[in-house]
C-alpha cells in the first residue's frame, strides 16, 4: 500500500511530465509544421510553460515529500529507486540560483542569434564574445553544481551521468589513434567503391514508403507514434505510448533518409520500450543520451549498415526503384552505404570518422573550461586537429569550428555523448552475439523480433533504474570502452576495404 | 505611460493565453497528428493544462490588479475596455465554486462516454440519465450564474453575449414559419436539378490543391496559418499568426471539402483579422460564437455558394477535374452547389433547411432549461417537431435526437449561435453591398480584397470592443433580425426553383 505522500509525489510528477508533454508538442510542431510567422508567439509559450514546470518541480512541497519519503523504509524497491531519481533531479534543479538561469538563458538566446550571424557571414569574430559569456557561465554552472577532478565533469553530467572527463580521456585517445590510422589506410588503399549509380532521382513518396517500411519491421508502433518530415531529423515523446520521429528526405540520395529513419527509429524504440507499469513516471525516462544514442546507432549503423541488413533491404528498395537498381548489386548497395570519405562537416560524417569530429570538439571543450584555451584560439586549433585527425584543410570557419549549433545553445558537454552512444552500441552487440547466435541470420530476413526483445529487456525496460555505465558493466559485464567499437570497425573496414 | 498595473495584468493575461495556446495546440494535434494509443494521456495533458490555466487566471492578484485598475481613470479608452472585459471574464470565471466545476466536468466525461454508446447502439435509454443530469446542472450553473428572464439567459450567455430567449423567439419563430414554407415551395415546384454528374471520383490531391488556392484567393495568410484534414473541420487560433483550419476530403464529392475549406477560412480569416496591438490580449478575440459564425457562413454560403463565384470556380475546378466536368456547365454546377433537400442530420443540411435544424434544438433545450419538458420526452418531441418543420419521418434516435455531440458536451444554450451567424452574415451582406456596389463583379472574378478589407474594418479588428448585437447595429444600423437573411434565401430560391 503506497503511502499518501508517495501517492502526492506521483501526483505531482506526473502533473509536471503533463507540462513538459506540452512543451515537447510545442517544440515537435515548430519543426514540423508551425506556420513560419508562428515563431515569435511560440517562443513566448515555451518560455511560459517551461517557467510553470520549473516551478511546479522545484517548490518547497517536492522537496518536503521528498525528505520525508526518504527516510520511508516501508517503500518497495521501485518506490525508494524512483524517490532516489526524483531527488537527484530536484537537487540539480533547485542548486542553481534563478537568477543565474536567468542570465544564461538571456545569454543563449543572444549567442544563438549571434552564431547564426557569425555562420552565415562566415565570421568568428562576430561569435567570439558570445561564446567567451557562455565559457564563463558554464564554468560558473560547474562550480554551483559542484564537481570532484574537472570541473568539465560537473557539465558532463548534464547528459551523461556519472562520466569523468578522467574516464574519457584514455578511451578517446586510443579511438583519436586508431581511428585516424583506418581512414588513412583506407584511403591509402584506392579502392573508393563507385557510387555514380546514385547520381539520379529518387522519387519522394517511394522513399517515404520505404522508410516506413522499415520502421515497422524495425518493430516501431506507429499506432503509439508517427514519422514526419524536419530539417533536423529528431526523436520526441510525450507519453509512453506517443513517440514521434521525424525523417528528411533528399530526392537525390535515398539513403539520407532511410538512415535517418533508422536512427530515429532506434531512438523511438527506446522510448517506446519503457515499462507500462513506468508510464507518467520519472523511472520511464532514458537514462543519458549516450544510452539513447547507443539504441540510435546500434540500429543505423551496427545493424543498419551491415551486410545482411543489405542482402534482404537492397531487393525491397529494388522493388521500389527498379530503374535505378536494375544495374547495381547488393553488394554494390551494402558499399555504397559504407563509402569513408573524410568530410569537415560532422553531420556528413561516416562510421569511420565521426568519431573523430567529436574528439575534437571534447579536446576544446575540456581545455576551454579547464582553462588552458581561450575562445580566440579556437579556430586555430580546429583547423590543427582537422588536419591532424581527418587530413583535412579546413577552408574557413563557418565549415569549421562554426558548423555546429551546440556552443551557442550553451550545450558544452554533450558531444562525447555521440561518441559514447557507438562505443556501448558495439558493446551491446558483442554481447548480443553471444545471447542470439542467429542474429546475422534473422537481420538477413528483416526479422528483428529477437533483437528488439533482448534490447526490451537489457535496456528499454530498466529505465531509469541503472546509471548509464552500471548498465553497460550490467548487461555486457565489462566497464563503458572502445575495444568493441574497434574491433568491429578494423573487421569491418579491413573487409570492406582489403586492408 | 501606462501603469504597473496595467503592465502587470497584461502581462498576466499574456501567460495565460499561453497556456491556453499550448490547450489548443494539443487539442489540434489531437485532431488531426495524434496517434490512436495517445488519446489517454492526451486527456491527462489537457486536464492539467486546463486546471493551471483556470488557476492562472483566477487568482486573487488578477482579482486585486483589477479591482485597482477599474478605477484607474488615467487609462485610455482601449486599456479601459480590457480591464472590463478581463473583469467580465474574471467574475464569470470565479462565480461557479471549484467543486461545481470538478462536478459538472466529471459528469460531463460520463455523458460523453454514454452518448457515444447509446447512438451507437441507438439506445436513448442509455443517455437519458447522463443527459438529465446535466440538464440538471445546467439549471444550477444558470442560478450561479445569474439572470434575468429566462434561465436559458444564462446559458445563451456563455456563447452568445447579451442574447435573450426573449428576443430569440420571435426571431425564430418567424424563421421557422417561412423556411419551412420555402422548403416546401421548393419541393412541390419538382425542379431539383440533376446532379448525376457529381457521381464519379474526384482524386483527393486535386481537392486538396483547390482548397489551398481558394483559401489564397480569400486572403487567408498561409505563412501565419496552415490547412490540415480531420474527421470534422474545425478552426483554432494559438497567435495572430498562427490559425490554423482544417477541411475533410470526401473523393465521392469535391463541394464537401471545397466548402468545408472555406467555412473554416471564413472563421480564420476573422482571427488573422484581429489587430497587431492587440495580439496575446483580451481585446485581439472573438466577441462571440455567433459574430464568428457570421465569417464563416459568410463566406460559405452568401459568397461561396452564390451565382458570381461559381461562374469564376467552375472554371478553375474544370481545369483540377478536366474529365468530370467537360460536359458539365457553370450553371450546373452553381445549382448543383444549391440543392436543396431535406435531411435528418443537420451536418447534411443545405442553406435552406440548416435553421430549421436549429429552431428545434433551441426551443427544446427552452423547455428543458425552463422544466416545461422531460429528458424522457425528447425523442418524441423531436419526431413531431421534425415533421412539422422538415416533413420528415425519423426512423431513429440514433439519426433524430442522439446525433449532436453538444448536449452530452454539457452545451446548452450553444446551438442558437449557428442561425445568429447565418443572420448576421445577411445583415452585414446587405450593408456590404451599400458600401462596395461592385461586390459581385469582384467575387466573378476571384477578387476578394474589397470583401476582405470591408470585414477587416468593420468586424475584424474590432475584436472584443463591442458586443456582438451592438457590433451589428453599428454596422447595418439595424438590432439583429431575421429579415435580411429571409429576403435573401427568397430571392435566391425563387430564382433557382422558379416559384
Amino acid at each position: 500500500m503506497p503511502s499518501e505522500d508517495y501517492a502526492a509525489l506521483l501526483e505531482r510528477i506526473g502533473r509536471v511530465k503533463d507540462v513538459n508533454s506540452a512543451i515537447g508538442l510545442l517544440s515537435w510542431d515548430q519543426e514540423v509544421y508551425m506556420p513560419p510567422k508562428g515563431a515569435p508567439a511560440r517562443g513566448q509559450q515555451l518560455a511560459t510553460l517551461s517557467a510553470i514546470s520549473h516551478r511546479m518541480f522545484t517548490g518547497k512541497e517536492v522537496g518536503e515529500l521528498l525528505d520525508r519519503l526518504g527516510g520511508d523504509t516501508s517503500l518497495s524497491a521501485d518506490a525508494t529507486k524512483l524517490v532516489e531519481e526524483t531527488r537527484y533531479d530536484y537537487d540539480r534543479a533547485t542548486r542553481l540560483p534563478e537568477s543565474f538561469v536567468q542570465k544564461f538563458s538571456e545569454e543563449r538566446s543572444k549567442a544563438y542569434e549571434a552564431w547564426v550571424r557569425a555562420k552565415g557571414e562566415n565570421n568568428f569574430e562576430g561569435f567570439r564574445p558570445n561564446l567567451e559569456t557562455i565559457v564563463d557561465l558554464s564554468k560558473q554552472k560547474a562550480d554551483l553544481m559542484g564537481y570532484e577532478g574537472s570541473p568539465y565533469n560537473a557539465l558532463l553530467e548534464d547528459y551523461e551521468r556519472g562520466m569523468t572527463t578522467e574516464q574519457l580521456r584514455p578511451i578517446f585517445s586510443e579511438l583519436a589513434e586508431r581511428q585516424s590510422n583506418l581512414v588513412e589506410r583506407i584511403a591509402a588503399s584506392g579502392r573508393a567503391p563507385d557510387t555514380a549509380w546514385l547520381d539520379t532521382e529518387w522519387d519522394r513518396d517511394a522513399q517515404w514508403d520505404f522508410t516506413i517500411r522499415i520502421l515497422r519491421d524495425m518493430g516501431y508502433d506507429l499506432e503509439a507514434g508517427r514519422q514526419d518530415e524536419s530539417v533536423h531529423p529528431f526523436t520526441t515523446d510525450f507519453d509512453l505510448y506517443d513517440v514521434r520521429v521525424t525523417t528528411r528526405i533528399n530526392t537525390n540520395n535515398p539513403f539520407e533518409a532511410i538512415m535517418a529513419s533508422i536512427h530515429e527509429g532506434g531512438h523511438g524504440l527506446y522510448e517506446q520500450g519503457f515499462l507500462a507499469s513506468d508510464q507518467r513516471t520519472i523511472l520511464g525516462e532514458a537514462i543519458s543520451l549516450g544510452i539513447h544514442e547507443s539504441q540510435s546507432r546500434l540500429w543505423e549503423t551496427l545493424i543498419g549498415q551491415s551486410r545482411p541488413f543489405w542482402e534482404h533491404y537492397a531487393e525491397v528498395l529494388r522493388q521500389a526503384f527498379p530503374e535505378q537498381l536494375k544495374n547495381v548489386s547488393n553488394d554494390a548497395v551494402y558499399r555504397g552505404v559504407n563509402k569513408v570519405q573524410p568530410t569537415l562537416r560532422r553531420l556528413d560524417a561516416d562510421e569511420c570518422t565521426y568519431n573523430l569530429h567529436i574528439i575534437l570538439r571534447f579536446e576544446i571543450e575540456v581545455a576551454l573550461i579547464e582553462g588552458d584555451l581561450k575562445v580566440a584560439d579556437i579556430p586555430g586549433l580546429w583547423k590543427a586537429k582537422m588536419k591532424q585527425y581527418l587530413g583535412l584543410d579546413v577552408p574557413d570557419d563557418a565549415r569549421g569550428c562554426l558548423q555546429d549549433i551546440h556552443w551557442s545553445h550553451g550545450s558544452i558537454g554533450y558531444f562525447p555523448t555521440y561518441t559514447l552512444g557507438n562505443l556501448y552500441a558495439a558493446q551491446f552487440l558483442e554481447k548480443l552475439l553471444e545471447d542470439l547466435p542467429t542474429l546475422w541470420e534473422e537481420v538477413g530476413a528483416g526479422n528483428f523480433a529477437g533483437l528488439l526483445t533482448w534490447l526490451r529487456a537489457k535496456v528499454h525496460q530498466v529505465g531509469r533504474r541503472k546509471q548509464p555505465a552500471e548498465l553497460v558493466r550490467d548487461v555486457t559485464g565489462k566497464d563503458p570502452s572502445s575495444e568493441a567499437y574497434l574491433d568491429y570497425l578494423e573487421k569491418k573496414y579491413g573487409e570492406l576495404y582489403d586492408l
